[in-house]
Order: structure tokens, then C-alpha cells, then sequence
């Protein structure tokens, strides 16, 4: 049976990068199904790669493991982990992009990488994705076991994702923009449980502009129109039906988001 | 044996959305191989989407599943369907893509996807690629028949591929531009036999110029010079040998071609 | 067991160019890894094919078919080869894009394609990649010998990998810029064992910048200093720490770089 291996990075996708890495996988372990789950990431982003996991990695199959190279850090003494839980294994640089997703897996275990006998030799300084993460994510998908490459750590490091803040005073929620995608639709950091503080009806400010109306999905819209919904990650998102509330806004990732009560 | 589906989508290379979707395939069907047609559809462009089908789907495998997500009508009533013939498989929503391709299918047979139990639980009303197409389509891929998903319709929506109007006074046959690719190659509806109507040498009118010459590749033109063919799928293309024709020309897709006898 | 065909190629991600080629050949074969190593080379550019080719082809499994299809010379009668080895197979146009990796490769053996009964029918003259080379690339992965398509030859193009010029008079070692990546990180064509000509530490000159130090790692560098490292590929490689160096300096490929021993 094909092993899935779902990849993430901010090697783009006008360089060999990522299909150099493949190959050296492919060389390991030639029963692989890739899944390119997004290249684009902002050069160094790790909070946007540490978005992009959270979102996607629920959805893949028991097994598979995920080989994330977004690497400020490559070639100094970051740590380089594996993380293995009972239904998946992450193999990455130690910079934190595990933040999100860490606390909701079954059982992880956490090794730093560092038997040396399973990389490319010579490893050069430069690209540590093709030279050490990919030829030890192909033997993971052989079937080695993580102890094989290293000890088992505790220290390791986890990005915070960034927590909505609740005022009592002014009764305020304030979150922030997390993720602008490719239609223009802003995600925020806002769950659909955090706005059940609210008991009615709620006005959510954004940019210089106001919306009132929560819409279950973006064909109740109407054309043009500013609406909020949920997002297919369960998080307030903030769109325009049929075009891009990204443009009609100017807004950016970071940018606040303020959700209070319409009666205040 | 591998089952192959090939992915057409707006969703762009830049977020999860493909990659989840595989994600989704792979936990119910685990030996796919997946082929990326295109995902840079502009955003909910059915035109663009239902080109783009018509011009690949005759070269993939027998038993090939076609998912197509380009999809206005997210959350709102609008069908989802499995085209289903003797050849492919086509799932997507109810949105005309395809029509240009319906006409050509042998024996095709449309379902409409109804039965909930094979969808993603809780379904988002945002991202029905994720949480219907993609399951549905994993489960075709693991040899459920179509009957499973829902009954068969007779009603759907077929979008129409613009025709060439031949006008008999004048002698011009008026087309327009239907695709313009990466390489700047201008490609019309005009199909090689709606050319026959013509004796005698032609001319073709686009923008302010005027091409006078068809020639069998782009290689038979001078470096920079505007020409037109025959594109790989059979249409009238105009082009600049080595160069871009879009650059030069400035135009856009649905911008009109005219043909005409050059004797007139 | 799968057969990985690694692709190189101009059509860019927007167009089905490259879903139909994958088509064609899981057509053909249905046992297939495709590994896309790059298809946003610039349109035409067979210098930059060369240079990505050159950088990947070594991490690959034993037994891949690389598909390289960059070809100005489409329709023309510009030969189409297939490159066979020990350990690889190329399949191509005649463009020179195997010149830096010919003189590398164990025993190669060249054919030119000229058997039409395996090209699709009709071949247009304007899709090559489709109707010629998808065709003969997956007739090779099901287990055809090269011998099937054509005759051998011995003449073919090298397209030249520009080297570096060490001058014995001014001691200047003049190398120029073969790629600038996706970080904008500007490499060069100056080897490491280029550089063994200097004895003393050496200055590097690029743009109206000056550099004098070579490190390890771009961890290696302050934030936002332009520094000098081996890439990963074994070239000297000009980059800005955290940062994009092509930004910084505003160079293109084709740019001198030249280096000095410091002393003088």
C-alpha cells in the first residue's frame, strides 16, 4: 500500500526544491502517494505554516506523515524533531509550528533528530530539507521506528497562536486577522464557540467597517455584499459574496477584529 | 491498480483547500493516483473551468474520475451531480461546466448527489469540495456505483460554449477569444472545419491587426512575427512566434476574432 | 512497484498543458509517480532548464524517466531524443538542455525518436509534449527499450554551461549569475573547488557591493547582511540573511560576478 506523505513549505514552486526532496524519498521508499498541501507559504512564515497544518492535517488518512520545511533557522543548532503520535508523525525543524496542533494529539512522543548515519553525506548547511528531513522522512515511511534517529526531548518549542481577548469592561472581543486566502475570504482567530459569549444579536468591526449579519454560507449573501460567516475551520471569517473582501477592505494578516454586542 | 482522478479547481496553489481534499480521498480510498489538471481556474470563472475540461479529458485513462470545485453556488441549493458514462466519471456541482464535454459522452448517465451519510459530518456550508465532493468522489474511486449517492436526473445545467456566427451578407464568420494561455497564445472557438467555409485565403481581424497567414507551427513564423494556427485542440490560434501574443496585442478572452475571404 | 517520471517543463500551473501529458502517459502506463521538479521555467529558457536539471537529476531513484519539455523548436525539425544511461533515462527535445549533465552520466546512450506508430495520431505540430514525447515516455516506463523509437546518433546539441574565467594578469576569477531563487538568493557559476585558486581570503564583487566573507549557513549572518556561502548545489551563492539578496541588489540572471583575492 502506498504511504502518504503530505508536504508543506516556502520553497514555492519555480525552484526544484520540493521535487528534489521527493526524489530523495522516492530513492528510500518508492511506494509513496505525495500530497502537496502548500508550498506558498510566506518565505520564513512559520505562523501561516503553522495555520495551514492546523487546518489540513485532520483530514488525512491514519499514517501519514508530514514533512514541513519552513526554516529560518537552517544550519544553526535548531533542533530538528520527529513527533509521533498513534495516528500521525511530523518531521520538522524546531520552530514551533507544531504550536497549534501539539495539544489535541493522541499521545505524542518527541524526538530530536540526530543519528547522522541517516542523512545524505556530505549534509550541506544550506538545504537541510533535501539533506537530512527527506531522507529520514523516507525512512519513516520504511518503516523505521523515530527512536532510530534520536533520543526522545521535552524541550522543544511551540508558537503561540494567538488568543481572542475578551474585555469585561467594554464587553469587546478582539481578535486578529490569522489567514487571507486566494478568493480574498480573511480568517480570524475568533472560533464560532467564542462568540457564544454573546447572547445577542453582534456587530463586528473590521477595517472602518461594520458587519452585522452572521450568513450560514456565501451564496446567502448578496453580490458585493460584506457578510460574515463561519469558516470551513470553524473560525469568523469575513468575506464578499462572489468577489474579494480582501480588495474591498486593504486589510492584512495581523490586522484587529473587534466583535461586540449590536445593543452596547 | 492505481484508480487516477484528476483535480480541476479555483482554489489556487497558495492554500490547503486541494491538499485537504486529497487528504479527505486518501483516508477512504488509499491507492489514487491524483493528476493536478489546473487549479488556478479564475475564481468561480465556469467559462474558464469548462474550456479547460473539454481540452484534457480525452487524453486521461479509461475509469478516470474527473473533480471539478468551482463552485459560485457553495451552501446554496444548487445540484451536485455524478456524470457517469461508459468511459469517466465526472463529479461536481450543477453549474454547466459540462457542457461543452456532455454531447461527446457515450451513454452518459446523471445522478444527483443526495444521500448525506456519505458526506463529511457536520458538513460545512463553505466547503463542500472537502466535506461532499471529496468523499463521494473517494468512494467511486473504492467502487461504489453512482446509485449510491442519490437518484438519477434529467435536469442540469449545460453551459454554453459560445459559437461562431457566420454572417451570409457579409461573409464574416465572427468568433471569439475562449482561452489566452501562459505562453500568451491566443486561442478562439473558430474550430479548424468552421474554417472550410472559406475557398480562398483568408484573413482574421483581432484588435487593430489584421493576420493573413496560417502556418502549421509556431516554429514556421519569424521571431516576433504574429501569426495563426491551429491550436493542439483543434481551434484557430493566433500567436507571436517566440513572443507573447497577449503582450503585443492587448487583448482579453471574449474580445471578438473576425474572419473573412481576403478577396471580399 | 510504481515508476517515478520526473517532469520538467515552461507550461507554467495555470494551463492543462502538464494534467494532459500525465494523462497521456497513465494512459499508457498506470503504474506512475510523477515528481513535477519545475514547469515554471521562463517560456523558452533552456538555460534555466539546464540549470534545474542539473541540480535534481542526482537525488532521484535509480530507473526515472525524466520528461523535459522545453522546446522553442516545436514543429520544426529539431530532432527528439532519448537519453539513456545506466541509471536514468532522459527524454527531450535536441535543445542542449542535457549539456551540464551529459559528460556525468554512466555509459549514455542516444536515440532519436522518429517512430510515429507510438506518437498519438494525429501529432499535431503545435503540443509535442502530448502527442510525441508523453506518448514515448510512457511506452519507456511500461518497459520498452529505447531501441523501439529510433536509431541511435551521435549527434546531438550541448547546450553550453557558461563557466567561470580566471584571469592571470589581474588574478580576477569572473563568473556569472546562472539562477536567483525563489528567496532571492542569486547563484552563481563559480564552483567551490573554483575558489581553491585563492590562497588568501577574497573579496567578491556583485552589483556596486562588495563582499568579503564566505559562512557556513545563512543563520551564520546578521539579520539583513549580505554574505557570501557554498550553495547547496556547490556554487558560490550571494544571499541576504532572513531576506531576499536579489531585492537588495536588483540583479538579473546574466550578471558578472567577480572575485578577487583580497590583497590586491
Amino acid at each position: 500500500m502506498l504511504k502518504t506523505i503530505a508536504l508543506i513549505s516556502d520553497f514555492g514552486n519555480t525552484d526544484h526544491y520540493v521535487g528534489t526532496m521527493k526524489g530523495v524519498m522516492l530513492s528510500i521508499c518508492p511506494e509513496i502517494c505525495f500530497v502537496d498541501i502548500c508550498h506558498e507559504i510566506a518565505p520564513q512564515d512559520v505562523s501561516h505554516a503553522a495555520f495551514v497544518l492546523k487546518e489540513s492535517y485532520p483530514f488525512f488518512p491514519i499514517g501519514t506523515i508530514f514533512l514541513i520545511v519552513v526554516d529560518p533557522g537552517v544550519g544553526s543548532r535548531r533542533k530538528r524533531l520527529i513527533i509521533s503520535c498513534e495516528d500521525y508523525t511530523f518531521v520538522l525543524p524546531d520552530n514551533g509550528i507544531i504550536g497549534p496542533v501539539f495539544s489535541r494529539l493522541n499521545r505524542p512522543k518527541v524526538y530530536e533528530i540526530t543519528e547522522e548515519e541517516h542523512f545524505l553525506t556530505p549534509a550541506s548547511r544550506t538545504f537541510h530539507g533535501r539533506d537530512i528531513f527527506a531522507p529520514v522522512t523516507g525512512r519513516l515511511a520504511c518503516g523505521f521506528s523515530p527512536e532510530k534517529f534520536g533520543r526522545r526531548t521535552e524541550r522543544f518549542n511551540i508558537h503561540p497562536f494567538p488568543k481572542p481577548v475578551f474585555d469585561r469592561e467594554s464587553l469587546n472581543l478582539s481578535g486578529v486577522i490569522v489567514h487571507i486566502d486566494h478568493f480574498g475570504n480573511i480568517v480570524s482567530n475568533i472560533s464560532s464557540e467564542d462568540l457564544n459569549v454573546f447572547k445577542d444579536s453582534i456587530d463586528i468591526a473590521l477595517g472602518n467597517r461594520s458587519i452585522s449579519r452572521i450568513i450560514p454560507s456565501y451564496s446567502d449573501g448578496r453580490p458585493g455584499e460584506l457578510v460574515a460567516l463561519i469558516s470551513s475551520g470553524g473560525f469568523l471569517e469575513i468575506a464578499v459574496a462572489g468577489s474579494s473582501a480582501k480588495e474591498l477592505l486593504g486589510v492584512k494578516t495581523g490586522d484587529k477584529i473587534i466583535v461586540r454586542s449590536e445593543k452596547t
